[in-house]
């Protein structure tokens, strides 16, 4: 393999280069020499050892080289692109009370409003305002001309045909705004009148059947900025936008279609632009394309905005039908779901440690690491302790196990007795992370302001203890007396030096597993 | 000229077509038959008429038909790609107060953020979450993972190098995000350390260098989707955009640039994008680009995160500086610029009309239309009516200037009794339309409740009053009595019936130019 040196030292991850907690990188590209070059490499052990020519050195995972290409999530790149049928089993759903205590309920709903462009919630509170706690339990509420919320439901002198009783063709809201918001949300609170069913259309399905079906007019609709305009009485908003959006590469990564704030087209061959523009209509308006069907009370759609086309049949003008819509968008979205995501790996990577590595021998003691850390926890949930401190004696000793799991998760070296705290600091935080830190400093600690706290420790403790540097010094004792989380680090002591019982029964891991996930919430 | 039928036929202005108040078209493109042509068509003073194969008849103003590609504000496209010498005579800035008070200068700050990417507030209250006032000034915070609004000061723990006393280099803000927060806000509270100045380069400027100087690698920036990421403990955002967009007729459109957050660039050519990145950065470094200046206490500095950098030199670590910024987005700037310029030329247009066809004769009365209008206007304020009852006094006989101004403005034919106040409801609310558009039945109303009103009228007025129905019903007058406004154009009427006074001495247009201009902005 060919390494671009600037590529390679543009990505190396070391604690001079790269904030390990953000990894916002810490030096400019313009910082490196203008003659770069790779000098000696070595591989070993999965870590490749870079020498560079200005004398800084590198240790990357080996499996860093060859990362995939990610899926960058907004594209039609590994979506599945749908028609009505796909989803004749049922809808992308989930029951809000079960959304709001559970993470994998979240995790699915959010996955699908990313993979399908739509996700519906059941049971939602049917009450005013409710859409905009559906929409912070995953982002920000994006504030617009029509309010921070908006009511569907028949207004005298609606300044926009949503708020009449007609019919509405399949569309994208708000191709006027740039940027668009990329999420939206509908929540009804009542749907009573005859008709007002609604619709869904993959829009990124449509414009792949127009790229297969007629090359020639998806190459004009993506290539063509076309004026969406809106116009009130407070108002005025133009964006210019092709209705089919592509990424650089090519791939279809945005569609704006709203028959009724296309402005004037000025310029470029229009009427290639209107023989695109009807195809793609008619596309739209395929009867296999249109998922339909009806909210009730309490019901919460949540689609993306930049994909799906949404619609809704006619209905009576005096029927009672009202929803509350807001939006939001997909950045945020995506972030919520991935930090959901990753709190499940890390769960699932202390649990392969507690099981893998926690089996081997704790520094000369009777039990092994994981025995010794369950204990740990466990003494501290039987003497009543808060759950920041529970998870604290349970993961106070992480940063000893030197496996290559953690140390490539943490993104740097395992060369720090802070490196237990520092990898926990990405999911919790300080209330767990300081006594953590602070636990071996506890013992020093404890060793020079109780006289008979020496005679607790086990034999190992006493030899590690000189290792540490011994009792603190007066002064050194009332500094870390001072320090956030010292009092909780003593705590962790005591439970830390009882845990060492080879006869104890200790519940394992998964007994944890739902305190820690809700600290990593905090 | 050779007209495409379906790009015509889509810009049909009439009611039918298109809600006259928003332009919102009321058709699909789908409902235009598959065969549509230009049967006849004819020109005349001005007004192109279109019958259609379908049976449609249009009416267009010929101006519309060769209206030119207007500036659509986001590209560089009709902005002056800037140097920092270009603002040696002064920065683009304003007085809060003078913002706050008048709309023209809230024109001119507006129009600089979209000419150079910035605009500067001098005198903002230096209070906190002042800054949120600001932005909604002209639109909507968008918040972030930082917050509604965020502290740029030295933190412990902080999660961004801004908020560390660490220099930073010219850079756009939340690449990671898209959408990108497209507007920034800085508002300065303190500023008494050594350093911490601010600068500014215009990354279209530097986008634009690289283009003449190096095509090669201009091509690359705008063809390579980079990732941008960023993460914390409760975030992980990540978008995949090219350095440098142009739109899909290759105009510069956006830039992200922050060393900081650039990810790991997978596939592509990755030699070839750093050699690129590379020169590029250099170029946003020249001196010659770097805008510098020093925000004190109560400076606001507004501007574009898709075109501007934004540096800061390092400062001491206890030096007190401290700023508040927010995100907005540039289409809501847009909008609230444009509404303002409308309202100011909607005022023109006024003046204009009570000069120009207002001198003219008022259906057999002693005074012009002019001086009638400005008459009943100044009854109105002499008997201490409220601003909307002045105004709607004032230009309660605006529908019947038939002038091609008014028309064309109001993009539908003058057939209505009632244009007036549709035309005015574009800039004015229903306390002044709706007295306006009851004023003629306010007369027959009259006659019909007072048998002593018709003494008072006007010889020309009895007359046109048997052409407008007579006097009404008693079932007629009850209705006219419940209508919204009613009241008001009572008021109006007996102004109306006072003011042809031909020896009365009353104000000129410009008289009432500020008291209109209140009105719009509510």
């Amino acid at each position: 393999m060919t390494l671009s040196p600037y590529w390679l030292r543009d990505n190396c991850p070391c604690a001079d280069c790269r904030d390990p907690r953000t990894g916002q990188k810490l030096f400019q590209i313009t910082d490196l020499p203008g003659d770069l070059t790779i000098g000696d490499s070595t591989e070993a052990d999965g870590v490749l050892v870079v020498e560079w020519s200005d004398g800084h050195s590198t240790r990357y995972p080996v499996d860093f080289l060859v990362g995939a290409s990610d899926d960058d999530g907004r594209t039609e790149l590994g979506k599945p692109l749908w028609a009505a049928a796909d989803f004749a089993a049922g809808l992308p759903e989930a029951d809000w009370a079960a959304y709001v205590a559970e993470p994998a309920e979240r995790v699915a709903v959010l996955r699908a409003v990313r993979r399908f462009g739509f996700a519906l919630l059941r049971e939602v509170p049917a009450v005013e305002r409710q859409v905009l706690a559906v929409a912070r339990t995953f982002g920000y509420v994006r504030e617009t001309n029509y309010g921070e919320l908006f009511d569907v439901r028949v207004e005298a002198d609606a300044n926009n045909l949503a708020f009449t009783n007609v019919a509405i063709a399949p569309h994208t809201d708000n191709p006027y705004r740039d940027p668009v918001p990329t999420l939206q949300l509908l929540h009804c609170l009542r749907n009573e009148a005859e008709g007002g069913d609604s619709g869904l259309v993959d829009g990124f399905r449509a414009a792949a059947l127009l790229r297969a079906e007629h090359p020639a007019d998806f190459a004009v609709l993506t290539g063509t900025p076309v004026p969406f305009v809106f116009r009130d009485r407070g108002t005025e908003l133009r964006a210019d936008r092709p209705l089919i959006e592509v990424d650089t590469l090519g791939r279809i990564r945005e569609v704006r279609f709203n028959n009724r704030s296309i402005g004037t087209l000025r310029g470029g061959d229009v009427e290639a632009f209107y023989r695109a523009y009807r195809r793609f209509a008619e596309i739209t308006l395929r009867p296999e394309l249109q998922l339909e069907f009806r909210l009730g009370p309490g019901d919460c759609l949540i689609f993306d905005n930049t994909r799906l086309l949404h619609a809704r049949t006619a209905f009576e003008q005096d029927g009672a039908r009202h929803l509350q819509g807001c939006y939001a968008d997909l950045d945020s979205l995506a972030s919520t779901l991935a930090v959901l995501e990753r709190r499940a790996a890390a769960l699932d990577t202390l649990a392969g440690l507690f099981e893998g590595e926690g089996a081997g021998e704790y520094l000369g003691e009777a039990v092994t690491m994981a025995e010794h850390m369950l204990q740990c926890g466990a003494l501290a949930e039987a003497a009543g302790a808060p759950d920041h401190l529970v998870a604290a004696a349970l993961l106070h000793d992480v940063g000893h196990f030197g496996g290559s799991g953690l140390e490539l998760m943490a993104g740097q070296d395992n060369r720090h007795s802070h490196t237990g705290a520092d990898w926990l600091a990405r999911w919790f935080g300080p209330e767990v992370t300081e006594p953590i830190r602070l636990h071996v400093a506890a013992k020093r600690y404890l060793c020079a302001v109780e006289p008979s706290y020496l005679a607790l420790l086990s034999e190992a403790s006493v030899f590690t203890l000189q290792v540490q540097g011994g009792p603190m010094s007066d002064a050194e004792a009332a500094a870390f007396a001072a320090l956030p989380g010292a009092a909780d680090a003593v705590a962790v002591r005591r439970w830390d030096d009882l845990a060492k019982d080879a006869d104890a029964v200790t519940p394992g891991f998964e007994h944890f597993r739902a305190l820690l996930g809700r600290l990593m919430g905090n």
